[in-house]
């Protein structure tokens, strides 16, 4: 049994948890380690098979252990845990003794995910469990991570039926700008959609 | 003298235009055409030199343009024009008469680029002028296409010292959802940065 609120969500819908550009937090697990950073440099690329695209710089433990492991799971936090953004992105898992655990450092909890071996983080809101599409040239030139969505998940409290739904302030999903500023995904408004995609 | 309100961004900080995951409209221009789309599926790539990356689809005309010109600008609408943004990702300027122009239709007024041909948008609150990066492959089987950013600008009301300071509601940035859907840009909130990027 999760001690998470794993929803499963329709992998064709998987890039609804990340059109409105949130900060993520890349995780990521190989050979008895694991490791967690934080990416705003993350978008959605395909609807089906879903995929995504995401920046993990050559200096990082994220990036070895992504590429020992062909994986990783892209995490959505909330502002409730901002402050473990914030010191996932200012900490380098490379600065910790070995065998130490960034996660732990970071006070993020967490469990395996269910297709990857990449853990799945305690207070987020949606989870994106991807293998990596090998190609060199994008990881060796731009640090260019492309992911196919295996298996996807979110709270139901937060995201149902294709739809994000905050129910307070805490659980609002986030964007990072620098420094440690951060928005808050703000006012949900609509526009009579026309032909737009749904 | 220009009609619109572009204060010069440092290329090395233009990122911070992009780095919280706002929509963008894609402008684009060649053989006499331009042309402009709704892109969700954008972020940065790099600080320095300035790079982007953006998911174009390979049946509109963008994509035409974009390849003929080897330009695109990223323009970041605010709210004030979220119709517009709707408009511009609901109709291709494919279904328009040979001659007709989808800025138009879309109730985009537009003067040119500084640094390319392809347009800056009126009622935008941010400018990046980009150059292709040619990888075929990348554009072939992902639609994925890397610009390098060869001029920016931004609304001085709304963003100045590399940072976002919305002045009123209509001058959000916006992030896009599905359906006619979107959320503005919301509550700025700061955390003591320890050793995080600025």
């Amino acid at each position: 049994m999760s001690a998470l609120p794993l929803a499963p969500v329709e992998l064709a819908k998987s890039y609804l948890l990340l059109n409105h550009g949130p900060v993520t937090l890349v995780s990521s697990a190989a050979g008895g380690r694991r490791n967690v950073m934080a990416a705003a440099w993350a978008m959605p690329l395909d609807f089906n098979p879903a995929k995504v695209a995401v920046v993990i710089d050559k200096a990082t433990l994220s990036r070895e252990l992504i590429e020992a492991s062909g994986e990783f799971v892209l995490n959505l936090p909330c502002r409730a845990i901002a402050a473990q953004v914030l010191a996932a992105g200012s900490l380098s898992g490379r600065d910790l003794p070995a065998g130490d655990d960034k996660l732990g450092h970071c006070g993020l909890a967490a469990e395996p995910g269910r297709a990857v071996a990449a853990p799945l983080l305690a207070g987020c809101v949606g989870w994106l469990e991807c293998r990596v599409i090998p190609e060199a040239h994008n990881q060796q030139a731009y640090d260019l991570f492309i992911g196919e969505v295996v298996a996807a998940w979110a709270d139901p409290a937060v995201f149902a039926d294709g739809r994000w739904n905050f129910p307070d302030a805490d659980r609002h999903t986030i964007h990072y700008r620098a420094g440690g500023h951060f928005f808050a995904t703000g006012e949900a408004f609509s526009l009579p959609a026309g032909s737009a995609d749904d």
